[in-house]
């Protein structure tokens, strides 16, 4: 049993490498060459737990996650897990690792994806919403896909702001950071808008004349009663990216445009659709993409970082 | 996070620690005190994945397991798996365990139970047919419960019974294996009978006269298709005692004689009954017990080995 913690974990692959693993994951996806259950998710008490397992021919594995709210008041992570990778051919238990780092790589990728995909190439500018551990991750990762000068930056608490700045200066020392007191001001700057809030509703007006030919990505809504883009994202854009079918019944970003008829299910695809060539768009007009996560993303981001530390014996290898 | 192997956890915990442990699970759930969710259950090609999450006050843990039955002409255990551990008031991960042994010694313990609520405190000798991984525990927790001289086994293979023999050897050297042909010698031989095979049909002849005032525990059916008790067992009963409600949907062993009518839902009580006293059984005459598990039992097991191995420092603590 190999067992990797999250120290180990940061430093075993390049962004691109994590860029690249979920984009194998989001094209076996889309050749349905794995099996991904739907996760179970069980409340207790005021917390939440969910197990992700997901099967591909060589690996599976299964991210265990709980969500304690009252971590918070206690300065400690709401959000903890492990993941645990199995060989497919026999089952056998061969990693555990913490779910924390992993989760949040792949899910600054994903963004990131969100970026290569859905954008023009000469972007050099992005709008944060929300900077905390996800929004990190969004702006590091987005780095790696265009050549980002400054971030535009909303954050409502300095000491996150603090974080975040100390965060960016060590992965990408040479990007401006811009903290922005209101969102009319970031969208007058940028082109990019990344949601990487706790917000329930939209962190942006519902303004189309603000919204135009801009290109939104939400990462922070998780759930049925969250909405973080304005209705008026998907009136323009007229198409959605998801990165899995499973958001459909998770996020208001995708249930609320659907219900209410401004997106019909034809004009809801998978991004993995862009990597494999089944869909094209226009990335000079409005787009707009929804990340939710899956466990496909973290099964091939376990497998990455498995074989990574294997060939460079890091991690604590125990008898199990 | 602490590992512990296999190895480490066989020397943890005395029989009569683990029977504590099991029997402590036990009331917990007649107290409804612990929230145990149905388990998930996957099928991936000729293999099945069960994830198993369980929650108390103090702990909640998931045993995930894989069964591979391609592992056995490989000569590699079919049944693999790890449990996961987590503290219930932040959810952080504590510990992972290798889930053989300790599955191996609560299924052990789960018998073990039903000879000490439902045989007569005299027994002295048992017959056990399948002497396979699940007879050998049967076989020595039986003995912490109840003071067995004589063993009558019913095992196929010469090579199980040279296993099945050499770890009776270590554990209770002063008990007699009587290796037998048949059931009907042991039926003959001793009045407690334990099922530990992997029968689809019963093990023993549906005859009355051969079954009445026997002690019966099934612990190898695990499916709706498996069935290892024959109907006059239940017939002679009139009752049967479940180590959870969950095996009501599970094994043959309860589901058929619910259907065909021989029981009534009302006959159908779980063996916790017995601890709290809330259900009082005549151990004089035949009685019936069906073991199928439950996350529970792992979960309180998991607590155990973990405290344990905390306070005598053993197993492998890595910064997670």
């Amino acid at each position: 049993m190999l067992v990797l913690n999250d120290n180990e974990i940061s430093g075993l692959l390049s962004s691109e490498e994590v860029i690249a693993t979920v984009e194998a994951a989001l094209v076996a996806n889309e050749q349905n060459s794995c099996v991904v259950p739907k996760r179970m998710h069980i409340d207790w008490g005021e917390n939440t737990f969910l197990s992700m397992p997901s099967f591909s021919d060589t690996y599976f594995g299964t991210k265990l996650v709980s969500v304690v709210p009252a971590n918070r008041s206690q300065q400690l992570a709401v959000t903890n897990g492990a993941m645990l990778l199995n060989d497919a051919s026999t089952g056998f238990p061969l990693a555990i690792m913490n779910a924390a780092k992993l989760t949040a790589l792949r899910t600054g990728a994903l963004g990131a994806i969100g970026i290569k995909y859905m954008t023009p190439p000469d972007i050099d500018s992005i709008g944060l919403i929300g900077c905390g551990v996800q929004g990190i991750q969004q702006a590091i990762f987005a780095t790696a896909v265009r050549p980002v000068k400054k971030i535009y930056c909303l954050q409502r608490s300095a000491a996150g702001m603090t974080t975040f700045t100390a965060a960016l200066r060590r992965y990408s020392p040479s990007v401006q950071i811009v903290p922005c007191n209101d969102v009319i001001t970031i969208l007058q700057q940028t082109d990019v808008i990344i949601a990487a809030s706790r917000s329930a509703t939209p962190v942006l007006p519902d303004d189309a004349s603000l919204l135009e030919n801009k290109h939104f990505i939400s990462i922070g809504s998780y759930k049925p009663d969250m909405q973080e883009l304005p209705d008026h994202v998907f009136r323009l854009s007229g198409k959605l990216a998801i990165d899995s079918v499973f958001a459909k019944v998770e996020t208001g970003d995708i249930i609320n445009p659907l219900r209410k008829g401004i997106l019909q299910e034809e004009d809801v695809f998978t991004i993995g659709k862009l990597l494999t060539g089944e869909v094209k768009i226009d990335v000079t007009r409005t787009t707009a993409y929804k990340s939710a996560g899956m466990a496909l993303f973290d099964l091939f981001m376990a497998k990455a970082l498995y074989e990574t530390a294997k060939a460079r014996d890091i991690g604590t290898n125990i008898p199990f």
